[in-house]
């Protein structure tokens, strides 16, 4: 099948490379306004040709939109606008409410499906995109009731050759859940690294003595703002409420050290050891 | 030369297994209250044979304390108390200006050299210890001028065998400045995991959605208390210093998605990334 990339950065690009390592695609055309991107991608293999937005949707069987969310949302309903009943279309953005709001009348909303692989680094554009970066990852499929069943087949044999496992949940649930397991990370390191910039003006120092623990943490804070801002908009809502409990808490912390309450400190550290068992099972 | 490890955990197990490999020593002692450790780094030649306290100090040239830095503190007297002047006492605590000022009077001071290496992970113990932890990163040294050349001088041969670069700085510095780069990655790894166990109730879903984002952003968050509630203890001031900024950041991204100020959010982001330059340097 022939397939259009919109938006050739790190995640559209790697989707490209492993869908055509598995042989769902034997041509891929590139759509992006950002013509640096696109040549790279071009160059690089992830694409087979750089296509106008009309063209290439009008000539691929499969249309990934991997651009901003917002930018996701304003392009959806004219994308869709464009195909068939033949052809099908998916996003892969880090919210779902917005997008799944934005066409629900929309005549041809059954041939959407609202996708999001739980994979991302803090690198962006073609040149960061790899093969295996979605393998053994989870893949969330979002409102699949209100996708054609031949659409949601497609999209789960994409999330095969990823080498994901799907999951199903409601846009709402989704937004919720991102909020905790990713939204809210984003912040924290952001928050870390301005901490850190705005209080140790040694630069060198943060250089040399920077543990591998420090740059871990910081790591989500080198995320680009073209991505996230617009995260952060669609869901403010579930990011402000995970956001004053994640306040809340580092003031126990604060609270624990400035009465010198080492047994409730303790009390806080095991209790947030429990995450452990969690990731680890 | 003889060493004795004091505490035969995660950092004294990885000394002791580069200092062999690198032949600066032939015979490790290997004291530590608990059995059970004990037991294990005897069983994986971390250490060639388990000794008392004095024992093992009396017959080694070179006495390496890797327990936690309240212990540490309280041990150092008595262990100095029990070398020549031909001995060696160095520590690796995270801390720096509680255990100097504990024997700034001391008349065996200038026979011990306060040390500490930037690297540690999330797990603790023997198992946990392995041979090339400490390469790459930074080793500090603190107040030099108070230790004997040739004491200093074995333990910047410690660094150099474990392929460390030596820093030199005063122990208020290295509490200041560890503050910022270590001890405050810890309180907001531990608090975001809180926060998430709070919020989310639905475990399965953290485990399934949980990407490496979020992972990494927590890693730290499963460290044990045994070994930070003394660290938050010695150094108060500083990371309650450090909280409080912290804190002031978080809210600047609150009050930014609240008022939808999406400009000033870009702002703080931006500002974050620049963390990017600093650490990729």
């Amino acid at each position: 099948m022939k397939i259009s990339i919109i938006g050739t950065g790190l995640i559209g690009g790697s989707m490209a490379l492993k869908l055509k390592d598995k042989k769902m695609t034997d041509f891929v055309f590139g759509i992006d306004q950002n013509e640096e991107n696109l040549n790279k991608a071009l160059e690089i293999n992830i694409i087979d040709e750089k296509a106008k937005l009309e063209y290439g949707v009008k000539n691929s069987d499969l249309i990934i939109i991997a651009i901003p969310v917002d930018a996701a949302i304003s392009i959806l309903p004219s994308v869709l606008d464009l195909i068939t009943e033949n052809q099908t279309v998916m996003d892969v953005g880090s919210t779902k409410s917005g997008i799944v709001a934005s066409i629900q009348n929309h005549p041809k909303r059954k041939r959407f499906v609202a996708f999001h692989p739980m994979w991302g680094t803090e690198n962006s554009g073609p040149q960061s995109a790899t093969r295996d970066s979605f393998t053994g990852n989870a893949a969330v499929i979002c409102d699949q009731e209100n996708s054609d069943p031949d659409a949601l087949e497609i999209v789960e044999k994409v999330i095969a050759h990823l080498e994901m496992h799907p999951i199903y949940m409601n846009a709402e649930a989704h937004d919720l859940h991102t909020a905790y397991i990713s939204h809210i990370s984003h912040i924290t390191s952001y928050a870390l690294a301005n901490t850190v910039l705005e209080k140790e003006r040694e630069e060198d120092t943060i250089f040399q003595l920077a543990s591998s623990g420090f740059s871990s943490t910081v790591r989500l804070a080198k995320s680009h703002p073209e991505m996230w801002v617009p995260i952060f908009r669609q869901n403010k809502e579930n990011v402000l409420d995970v956001l004053n409990e994640h306040i809340a808490q580092l003031r126990k912390f604060k609270s624990a050290l400035e009465k010198e309450n080492f047994d409730y400190l303790e009390e806080l550290i095991v209790n947030a050891n429990k995450i452990r068992g969690i990731l680890d099972k």
